[in-house]
């Protein structure tokens, strides 16, 4: 057996028993909290050697930011896990059955997925994060972060499965894979008999590479090419106060707006105030030639490119169509999916575009910025799925569940 | 785009289509099992040809029986669209949700999950079944069946895909692969652009073949190397009868039981009661040195690739174990995470089966032989899940949709 192998099958028997003792499950998140609180000092110690490692090889600002701890963030990974310790447990809640007409009770219960892979990149705060949310709903996780905060990670890591065993529970219920390089983490993307499921989290590159090489059960997350139509009876102030939110409130984030196509009819109106309110943060807008018509030489001309692509910055992509449906089309084709709003006061319009957008979430006059299973009520989330299959949009506890059914009967036959 | 591609994207622009005139599907399969009986002696005509084929090319019985279709069977699948076009549509259903503190709907509602294709056989009855379901649920479909099957499922495509448009639906929500080579199977596995999940229906080859090769997500179905422990405290008689039927009554089916674990206290008593009944159908057992001894020769002697076989025949593994934690071991390494049944007056070791084997159904005294969506409540079903992804067990409607968010709100921003 490689050492990939091995985890696989420690984590496989540590998901055994965590189905057992899964009483013990949020006494070991709190611990765990508590843990990484009282060994600060040590993970932050790591975690300056991970920076220095980092400005050497020359790491932009971006990353080494992200790549940062300090006590504030350390109390809020804490923080985090006594959150999620103290939800209710997702595992064991009958979501359905029914007695047969023999007398078999059918009892349609939640159970842990089993053993959850996640291959993610250099911050280091998903470890705590996804292992709270994985040994929450159950599951043994096996963690393969990037190599920029290897020891960061070994850091939180260890802290955790100390809290495990303390509370009784196996440590391999959380693992990290020691081998940053590539091969490790394609040996884990085929590691099928060990994982039910793998969750990349990072940018579109890694997720990219997840899919097309994976042969374990894929839950795509992240990536947001998200539009927001303002629609001909739009309040145009209210779409220029939309709009900046969801482009410039936070533009690294998936669910920032990375389109607007506006109805021709309300461009003359609707433009120059959209304009007026990017300014303020300096957007850069790519627009169609309808668009530069009216808003001037200061709009980069939009390439074919530009309907696909996810800035994540301050650019945004703009489009005057002459429908809804010309929207729609736009949308069909261009989408990843993740999340669109239509800007408008026409009833029918608001209907047509919530039925027939296909996207994790469609909103009518709101900023898209609030797919995030925090505003969605949810809790916690370990990613929002741009996936039709088992998870759509943001991904709570309830997501990393299962179900089995339990049929009770006394000598029933068919 | 090659022929496949073309296909995709025809479904894609159907599945829109039924998006927005979902209230179409259900007179559109009541039309399409009156054609498919109207049109009877046509698909007849064809399945004979299909037959004289297959004769010609040596294939056995027991295929040209499943490849066979009769008035009675075309009535079959007729009345199976018309009891799958009476059911409740499962698509718009609000199935969670929360009102925002600042004051936004948030509703969450099952949607279609898009476009699904199906890999089967030689079964023409999985053409009319299949598009019936992946058609109620909202979705288009596209179908891949075996080649011995080409000219009855051509058949009967075309006389669904008629019924498709009379009741004002796009033909091509259902579509079938006309060429039936290896390749077709290996591009459709890997249509990522077209294809929101791949459901492979039939033998352990083609499902093995599916998940090797598809880049599309897959939902596992149908291999069953299912378990029942005979603990201590079984009521012989019991366990004889539920044996039998779980073994006998069908062995061909993957709901089927494939092994027999006994714990020692009981196999004295038990296995001569369970070979006495298996007798009555002829069945031969391959059996551990113990069961031998109790038994006599007549027992096969199992070999370790006994324990991971799917026998799908009129055989049987048998198995003495000394406790229950040794057959919740064996089940562990051996099953494929179908069905298994504990036989038992035990409370708690009922219970400590029920928690632990992880397994899609977990029977106490009954037979494995129910799991199944007509038998566990769910209508139909297009399979049996063995994964633990998306979905679990028998797959019906709900198990063919996904969901979205809807948020409707009045100016929010974050």
């Amino acid at each position: 057996m490689t050492e990939m192998e091995q985890m696989g099958a420690r984590a496989k028997a540590a998901a055994r028993v965590l189905a057992r003792e899964g009483a013990k499950k949020s006494a070991a998140l709190f611990a765990a909290a508590e843990a990484l609180t009282a060994h600060q000092e040590e993970i932050l110690a790591e975690n300056r050697l991970d920076l220095a490692a980092g400005r050497e090889a020359g790491l932009t600002e971006s990353l080494l930011d992200r790549l940062a701890l300090s006590p504030a963030r350390i109390a809020g990974m804490a923080e985090g896990m006594r959150a999620v310790a103290s939800f209710p447990d997702p595992v064991g809640r009958p979501v359905g059955g029914t007695t047969h007409p023999n007398g078999m009770r059918i009892t349609k219960v939640t159970v842990p997925l089993g053993v959850i892979g996640i291959i993610f990149e250099a911050r280091p705060n998903v470890t705590a994060d996804a292992a709270a949310l994985c040994l929450k709903a159950g599951n043994a996780v096996i963690l393969r972060g990037g190599k920029e905060a290897i020891r960061s990670n070994r850091s939180i890591t260890a802290v955790i499965r100390g809290a495990l065993e303390q509370a009784g529970l196996p440590a391999d219920c959380v693992q990290l894979v020691q081998d940053t390089s590539r091969a490790s983490a394609a040996e884990m993307m085929n590691l099928t008999q060990y994982l039910d499921v793998l969750i990349p989290r990072g940018g579109a590159g890694l997720i990219r590479a997840v899919v097309e090489q994976a042969r374990v059960p894929v839950i795509q997350t992240g990536a947001g090419n998200c539009h927001i139509y303002v629609d001909a009876s739009a309040d145009p102030d209210q779409a220029a106060k939309i709009i900046l939110n969801a482009k410039a409130s936070r533009p690294s984030v998936c669910n920032a707006c990375e389109k607007v196509l506006v109805h021709r009819a309300a461009a003359q109106k609707v433009l120059p105030k959209i304009k007026a309110a990017l300014d303020t943060k300096n957007v850069v807008i790519h627009g169609c030639p309808e668009t530069r018509e009216i808003l001037g030489s200061c709009v980069v001309p939009a390439t074919e490119e530009d309907w696909g692509r996810e800035y994540l910055d301050y650019i945004l992509g703009v489009r005057v169509v002459g429908s809804l449906d010309e929207a729609l089309e736009h949308i069909a084709k261009y989408s990843t999916g993740h999340s669109e709003a239509i800007l408008t006061q026409d009833y029918s319009a608001a209907r047509r575009f919530q039925q027939e957008v296909d996207s994790a979430a469609v909103y009518v006059n709101a900023s898209t910025r609030f797919t995030d299973g925090g505003e969605f009520g949810l809790g916690a989330e370990i990613g929002i799925s741009t996936q039709k299959l088992h998870a759509r949009g943001p991904m709570g506890l309830e997501q990393l569940t299962s179900v089995k059914y339990l049929i009770e009967g006394d000598g029933q036959i068919r």
